[in-house]
């Protein structure tokens, strides 16, 4: 018999086993959005709640000399904050910090990550009101927030044939970002194209405003910590949709395109590249234009369609496109 | 210059190092329990919620040959509800687990592991309801559970001058247990006081139904999982007072006398022994006897005085206690 092991089941597939065998919430009315989305959401009295969690593990999500730890903190934040951003309205409000920390860990660095940490939360008005600390070989920053939902709520599974696909900024260079990184190393002498690639790796921002400002007129949304292909496929299957993409309209920025040269290239990065933490949404065809005047960076990239089936165009002829990004397991 | 490592300032020294540079919640009304309590308490239209954080680490919180994965799933859940029952009346609703799994764990580990989440959640009523999955060296486990409030919150900072102290049962097993894997491990012939022992360590129960009894009557209130002795420190410290233990009175089971033979032993279990998660609290005298009779399994071990000491008596000997117990940092 072969023992199976959880690589070969993957992150979703583990996803899938924990939404069959061990989610028991169908006679919970208050649910508003379950397990599988970008958070959960719930009413309580006469308010709602999302409530997002993420892990950001050494060695595997950052390394310590890429990054510094102030850059670390934020980052932490930030990431959890665009979980909330992709559920529409909602203000984040509380943050909870677990860490795990290696016992040799110098004070200058703690102060500095929490130094990271405030920074990003006082810039949504949000307070960091609990966590705990434990010893660990590896950082381990475990980060929970509470936010208020103060209006439409947007999954993922609301997208509608007919809808225009839109994203909010820039694909790939986060990926790029860590590219250079790994295969130069932080000694390398980069140039500026370079340096603003790295940055955008090591310094996201989430789009909490355009979630803000875009999500009454939306039907899906989702944010692109995964990149945007898994974006698109995670749309198209929870709204049991398909789509079309026009390649050439997915924005890519000039600093991507002159550090990496070949379309190709920037193609894989812009698709498959983690880590933009952009939002990827569907909006009806009636609103895209009012859309576009009310947040100008957004850009449309394909619509949807009913076929169930995400298909790729380039100058109007369909291409072979295979998912080559990052697993977990 | 001496570089300062966390480890020469303690867990308990970093926490107050957030409280003062990096926590700003004066402002916000609603919360009701800020950082450094069991549980982050607070007001949301016409509700109160609870919100509990913690982590569990492979090799500083388990060793994965001391616990089955069922085991260590239902253990991670009632280490958490625990911090919820340290609050008082509050009924844990929703779980968030995030989890890092080596690559190579087998997906009967996995599906053991999230039995017994949901096997500990079921008994609460409690639903998963989201979490994350991330690839890590060691198994990570960072479970968020959040509650509703339907009745008295307790802090651990309320004692008053005269209340007695009380606890839930036994102090010292889980402890004795925990020493007991770290000797012998786990190929060793145990006898059955030794695997009860062993049980109380794998196997915590969270005193949640005995708070929401109790709630209404007491002044402060706390779980034990750092041990006793810490938490009696806390409850004088955080309420400003100090307090008299009769050390004879501190209930300790047949199964740790049996083991353990030497009353400096059972003592050392019972005071700096972890993860009882035993309640540890405060009532006025006037309600100690009711109380008793409420929930007849609870001790009295001792009283609050107003010398900002906390002094441990035996046979109406003082003591000089000194903490040796568990240090994270």
């Amino acid at each position: 018999m072969k023992i199976k092991n959880i690589t070969s089941i993957g992150e979703f597939g583990l996803i899938d086993i924990i939404k069959n065998k061990f989610v028991n919430t169908n006679n919970d009315s208050d649910i508003i959005v379950n397990i599988g989305d970008d958070s959960f959401c719930f009413k309580l009295g006469n308010m709602r709640l999302c409530i997002s969690k993420d892990m950001l593990i050494e060695d595997v999500h950052f390394k310590k000399d890429w990054i510094d730890p102030e850059g670390l903190g934020k980052k932490s934040i930030e990431v959890n904050v665009s979980d909330i951003a992709a559920m529409g309205a909602v203000s984040p409000r509380y943050a909870f910090i677990g860490l795990g920390l290696p016992q040799k860990t110098s004070k200058a660095f703690f102060i500095q990550l929490y130094k990271g940490f405030k920074g990003a939360c006082d810039n949504y008005n949000m307070a960091i009101v609990g966590g705990d600390f434990v010893k660990s070989d590896k950082i381990v920053i475990s980060v929970t927030i509470v936010g208020i939902v103060n209006g439409k709520i947007i999954k993922r599974s609301g997208a509608k044939f007919g809808d225009l696909i839109g994203v909010t900024n820039f694909f790939g260079d986060a990926g790029a970002g860590f590219s250079l990184l790994y295969r130069y190393g932080t000694r390398h002498k980069f140039n500026r194209n370079e340096r603003i690639l790295i940055s955008k790796q090591n310094n996201p921002k989430a789009r909490l405003k355009e979630a803000w400002k875009m999500s009454k007129y939306l039907t899906s949304l989702i944010d692109a910590s995964d990149g945007l292909y898994v974006s698109i496929d995670s749309i198209t299957k929870h709204s049991g949709k398909g789509a079309e993409i026009y390649i050439d309209k997915i924005p890519v920025s000039l600093n991507l395109k002159n550090v990496f040269r070949k379309n190709k290239e920037q193609l894989n990065f812009a698709l498959f590249g983690s880590e933009d933490y952009e939002l990827v949404f569907t909006v009806p065809n009636s609103k895209a234009s009012f859309l576009k005047k009310l947040v100008p960076q957004i850009s449309y990239i394909g619509k949807i369609t009913t076929s169930k089936k995400v298909k790729y165009f380039y100058d109007h002829e369909e291409q072979k496109i295979k998912y080559f990004g990052y697993k977990h397991f």
